[in-house]
């Protein structure tokens, strides 16, 4: 059943960078799991998923992120915290992998498919791998999108950071010499009453200044 | 009114590149003014807010842009096409205009916002321009991200567009020498029946190969 116009602007005034969360509230185990699917749901270019997404449950853990968050207390707060890793290249494997898995969900013969991995190696191939890191990151950015949106619309609250250490949550995390990287994290719950922050009004450049039409 | 995680799950697996539109469904003006708000309402790195959107309604300007995106149908044929357009560097007077807009919004001193706009200054003062171009591009992912979730939501399709030239949309939409460069577009409108893609199964990689728990 979508939702309406209205309901629509009413979640996305509703989200804000929640800067204090309840620590006693917790996500349920469905709205977790949703928005859990909703990270592997996320459309990427030519569906190559160049991506990891680790989840913090251990409080341990959650305090050294801490440290490398400039000591951001929803880190250790939310409910869930979610980091955001990218792929640090996309190599021939990487493609091969992507197309050998459709090839199977859709049952698809590889050979259909040949044009299609064509494709992505072409678009790809004059990329360094700084530029392949780099497209792969904008990709991840889709599904921080997705992910802030879709707690938005469900009423929960989210707060990412981009004001963290990469390579010190890389180190805590175990991806120093990875395939994958930290880029950002993003953390979910519910706001504490407190939070003074979701009571600031929300500033945006005027649309007409931001949004014009030819 | 929120909506429950199968609700969102629902609006997740109703999403897909949409690759056929039908051309004789447009959104309602109600369902676009949304969408339109959703692309200011994005969330941004420190709220800087680093882009601009172009609604492209002329058939002209379309085809053109089409002859610029592979032939791909859905420019001309979608209901609506934004362009997303990032700020190519961020100077202090960018910094400044945001601060000075903050202010006003929030009713809040200049003198309260100095320590806030000294961390913007640091954090930038060491990238290059291009880096500031790379930060900027992250965020409008951010957007994009946003709008296709948002539309999903809304049961409106969506077709993201990274296969298009970025420097030839930028001389059609008279970019060129300007503040702001073409990174991506969209096209929303409504999914034709004749769409083959709609029915595709959704391919990703299993949950557990992509999301991991510490």
């Amino acid at each position: 059943m979508p939702i309406s116009p209205s309901e629509l602007l009413e979640a996305l005034h509703f989200r804000y960078a929640t800067k204090g969360f309840d620590p006693s509230r917790k996500l349920t185990p469905e709205a977790w799991a949703a928005l859990k699917t909703s990270l592997t749901l996320t459309p990427s270019s030519f569906g190559l998923q160049p991506w990891k997404f680790i989840v913090v449950d251990s409080p341990q853990i959650r305090e050294k992120l801490k440290a490398a968050s400039w000591g951001q207390s929803q880190v250790t707060d939310a409910s869930h915290l979610v980091v955001f890793t990218v792929r640090t290249d996309l190599t021939q494997q990487d493609i091969d992998k992507w197309i050998s898995h459709l090839s199977e969900v859709q049952s698809t013969p590889l050979e259909n498919l040949a044009g299609y991995a064509g494709m992505i190696s072409s678009f790809t191939s004059n990329m360094s791998v700084a530029e392949k890191q780099a497209w792969n990151t904008r990709q991840v950015y889709i599904a921080l999108g997705q992910l802030m949106t879709a707690a938005a619309v469900m009423g929960i609250d989210t707060c990412p950071f981009e004001g963290i250490s990469p390579s010190d949550y890389d180190d805590i995390l175990g991806l120093k010499n990875s395939e994958y990287a930290t880029v950002v994290a993003c953390a979910l719950g519910y706001r504490s009453p407190d939070d003074k922050y979701s009571q600031a009004k929300k500033a945006r450049f005027p649309e007409d200044t931001i949004i014009s039409h030819v």
